[in-house]
């Protein structure tokens, strides 16, 4: 394959070396030729390619190839039932965002996908229009209301709205090992396609960061700051199912979110009412409270 | 950032769809702004750069990226300190042959490196030139003779060879559990560049295949045998450290070696010799031996 590099009247070495890498590249993207899944063997060409352009274009050393190694090793150790370095790797390279972005394409003015999350739990409890998914969560109460519709503009009744959230220390309820429940619950819109519930507001806490992923982002001078999110996931027959986040506008981590699953359209205004203002149901509440407002466009299923 | 998708007047999917991929890109990349360390930075925007573009390109679904998160969960659970899984992931891709081309770069008809393998050990035995390290290995016996030269065709004396293999049931000595010492030693070349040593022909054998890379190759329709091969590591002040292999001619694994190892310079002739025919040092042998040729040719360092 090399025959230059046998003989004295070798080719330039550059050359002969741009030769040698492409043809190492084609051999590799070969060994797939009898593959039976061509899905499988697509993605794993196309892996392929992408993977020796990078070792290429930044000529990787030897040294460096062994630390990327060792990164794996050590993401592997920590990794158990609780704890999934891989899925942070992934997260924190953009690389859970940009697959969240190509599984769910723009369609008209159909709200953004973000990602999902490790935190969503099956099973949560069912409230009605205007209940309360905070439960037993520190916070500042917030009022939350929308409507459902799609991409022309009709209301979706009875869309299956699941929302979850961390409270103000910054954790879910599956953090604490005592079987709590809060922050966490499903509705579903009227027949307008209207929703409402109360929750808290949210507040920002960082990804697990004691591990090789927090060492790598303390290495490139990143915070593990997630932006302070209320996580939605709506679901209706004959539409596209909805996983999304709601931000705050004006969180100072809006613009350095760790995963970078922020999207401008789906940062919101969350107006603060002080203690006494009277509330949307009725609801008596001691100390300030604060509300906000999230429309949900779904595409139709398979858009 | 996609103000288009919260408007009616949304721009074609396709153009807006495109502007959200490149634009979440260009956020991940911008986020290695203030890291310190400018090696670092390149490789990581490099990395992403090729990761998200694989993502695009084969529009990966959120299903294949669990998939892929499990195969990795799965990889660093085999792994310990006898087994490394994300090596041989990186081997049967092709990455670490890659990392090892561009890494060793054409130079004049210098003999081309390989893949190191995981079976080197410090401390092995010195032998005199014309010694055995083969040891208690099983396997037809092979002479093996050579010249160490600089790219000019000058003698290099005194070069450091190092050279191991496994036996003819396809083990190194290391992955016996008795502690024994086979098949592998290092000698100097002499006044005049020469080297000369007994050994055993190679014989193929399989990676490790019992994990999850193991599965893939199954998936994929392809061996984990790599072709048979004599590992070689030449060092000497002043030049760049050689790591390689030879292989032998008319192996029929030549073309499917699972780590993509092979290069046509380093396939060689092993000519069979019948009892009885005399040996070049005169060594009695019972039955038949096989003898080769491998001039080393070392750049520089620093070339």
């Amino acid at each position: 394959m090399t025959p230059a590099a046998a003989s004295p009247t070798a080719l330039p070495p550059a050359a002969e070396q741009v030769t040698r890498e492409r043809e190492l590249t084609r051999r590799v993207i070969a060994s797939f030729a009898d593959c039976e899944n061509p899905r499988l063997r697509q993605v794993l060409e196309s892996l392929v390619e992408h993977l020796h352009a990078f070792v290429r274009d930044v000529r990787l050393t030897e040294e460096e190839w062994t630390a990327a190694i060792e990164f794996l090793r050590r993401s592997g150790d920590i990794t158990n039932d609780a704890r999934q370095e891989f899925i942070l790797l992934s997260d924190v390279l953009g690389v859970s965002m940009q697959t969240i972005t190509v599984s769910n394409e723009a369609y008209g003015d159909a709200t953004e996908a973000t990602v999902f999350g490790p935190f969503f739990v099956e099973g949560s409890p069912e409230i009605p229009i205007g209940g309360d998914i905070a439960s037993d969560a520190n916070g500042t109460p917030c009022w939350v209301e929308g409507i459902v519709t799609d991409t022309d503009g009709n209301p979706v009744p009875g869309a299956r709205i699941e929302v979850w959230e961390a409270d103000d220390d910054g954790m879910y309820d599956v953090q604490y090992e005592d079987g709590r429940t809060f922050g966490r619950a499903h509705l579903y819109s009227d027949e307008q396609g209207r929703y409402s519930f109360w929750a808290v507001t949210p507040t920002p806490y960082p990804i697990p960061h004691d591990g090789p992923v927090g060492q790598l982002l303390q290495a490139v001078g990143r915070s593990p700051y997630r932006a302070s999110h209320l996580h939605f996931m709506v679901q209706r027959e004959g539409f596209r199912r909805l996983v999304t986040h709601i931000f705050v506008r004006g969180d100072e981590l809006i613009e350095t979110d760790s995963v970078f699953g922020v999207r401008e359209s789906l940062i919101k205004d969350f107006t603060r009412n002080e203690a006494g203002t009277p509330t949307p149901d009725g609801r008596a509440i001691d100390g300030p409270w604060e509300q906000t407002r999230f429309d949900i466009v779904l595409p139709p299923a398979g858009a």
